[in-house]
């Protein structure tokens, strides 16, 4: 249940005429996503998507607004914020800040295979470079600054190994440094669930509202701790022949350099670790009045000890 | 035959790894459109529209490319410029200004009926409506001044009478004026072969490269007079219902003033004349090496003795 504010027909037909979209013939509540309310909205004109921001604050949403506005001029497919008559994004409905994307066609992929790996990895790096010229900055929101306090946060409620597993990645973590590792804006959520497809090939990505500043290779292992794990409920190894394909088919539209190669076990854990923290707050100390079906942190907590695990070597080719 | 500059695809290819639109799969030349070299361009990604600029000057791009831009992201379901890795929507290939857009979907109606023109009507006022947010200036490159050195370039060319009218409605035009028309980025330009519709909704405004700033009911006149025509090949009054239609659907999203229904008539012979200059210039003046089929100036000389008539009185309903 993602509707935690509601909005009539009669409310979004009176707001739309600050907007250039053609009269309202549908409004429909969409159900996925956990962060805000979501509606799939029908014009004349066409097909988009009303969102009204729960939890981000009216502040941070011009650098998500903006990038997606940026990679879709760029011809990245992405939902391309639509601008109100008074040249804004962002606009407020029922109290809350609230936007209007274009919706993109396709459906995800449950069970995705190599070809749609390599199709998402050309993507992500069509993506990374799209966005170096996108001039927004916000440092990655769930990024090292964040596990520390999240992690502070969460400790209460681990046994005692799983609190030594924290603290010692913690550790790791932060005796790591990639100085020179390209950077710039990643997606940095782009779970199966994030990614439409048509036929086999991709047509959108969505849910922008993590992304920030981090290093390219991070944004590929969150894919890869995704959509490369041998069976997600069983075995999350990172399937070899899934992770080779992501790697190419991103490698196809942006090089890899030799220091993202030497980072990629050290990004696939942090990229494990963050999830299973927010996981685990999201399990411990959710948000009063939520009404999600909180995912399982174990999830992430073993794939975070396998790729952290002595002689561990995640696929990579050269 | 519109390509006066061949691209090949390896040298498309090569040129598209300036974008993020992903490789390319297909190039095929557009034989519609007189001013520039035309492709529609396949990728990966999507379908584009490549157009290498001949007569325009590298200076004056900017003023449509960002229009389209504007418009795009507002909703208006026109050309969408796609930006370079550089962030710029205008390249160059080939020693060309060119630029890469997106590409509608739907066709071009022969012979609309009064819904079509209801359709083209209310996106008409969207159009104009969203353009008031639109930062750049360039006054309508087809307007009175550029009427009076046309006439003077055309008059060589006319027998008595047709010299006659030319003078008498130059005349006339100067003696016109309207100060508080409501005014802004128009099209100018928005013929049948510019609009394209699928199953009876309108789906795409195409062809900015007449746009300017004018008088918004002036851009009304120029879609009557070819909208609205009660036979094109033989009847060139305005065919009430059509007409009636096409202002109610204007007027469903922007209510027209008091001021423009008095300039309505003025305005439907300057919309006339000057598309009377300029297929005289492109008839009589052609420009070299130019290979197109000349429009007849006949057309529009009987639209303009036909809304000049003593008495004459297009529709206009309050």
């Amino acid at each position: 249940m993602s509707v935690y504010t509601p909005v009539s027909e009669s409310q979004l037909a009176a707001w739309l005429k600050n907007y250039s979209v053609g009269a309202l013939t549908a409004l429909e509540p969409i159900a996925a996503g956990i962060e805000n309310t979501n509606y799939f909205v029908t014009t004349a004109q066409g097909r988009y998507v009303l969102t009204l921001f729960e939890r981000l604050a009216a502040a941070e949403l011009p650098y998500y607004l903006e990038l997606m506005a940026h990679l879709a001029r760029h011809g990245v497919p992405c939902p391309a914020p639509i601008a109100d008559l008074a040249d804004r994004y962002l606009g407020g409905l029922n109290g809350k800040p609230a936007a209007l994307v274009t919706r993109l066609s396709g459906s995800s992929i449950g069970n995705p295979g190599a070809a749609h790996c390599a199709e998402l990895g050309a993507l992500l790096a069509r993506m990374h470079l799209s966005g170096q010229s996108y001039g927004g900055y916000l440092e990655n929101p769930r990024g090292p600054k964040w596990w520390r306090g999240a992690a502070w946060q969460a400790q209460p409620f681990l046994d005692a190994p799983r609190a030594a597993l924290l603290e010692s990645e913690l550790r790791f973590q932060a005796q790591q440094r990639f100085p020179d590792l390209p950077r710039g804006a990643v997606h940095a959520d782009l779970f199966r669930d994030n990614a439409l497809f048509d036929d086999g090939r991709i047509t959108g990505v969505i849910d922008f509202y993590f992304a920030g500043v981090d290093c390219f290779v991070y944004d590929l292992a969150v894919c890869a701790n995704d959509w490369c794990l041998v069976d997600p409920a069983r075995d999350r190894r990172l399937q070899e022949t899934r992770t080779l394909a992501l790697l190419a088919g991103y490698r196809g539209v942006r090089p890899l350099q030799p220091g993202e190669r030497d980072a990629w076990p050290v990004m696939l854990r942090a990229a494990a670790l963050r999830f299973w923290l927010s996981r685990l707050l999201d399990k411990h100390l959710p948000r009063t009045g939520e009404l999600v079906t909180v995912h399982d942190p174990e999830h992430f907590r073993d794939i975070l000890e396998l790729r952290a695990a002595p002689g561990s070597q995640p696929p990579w080719a050269d």
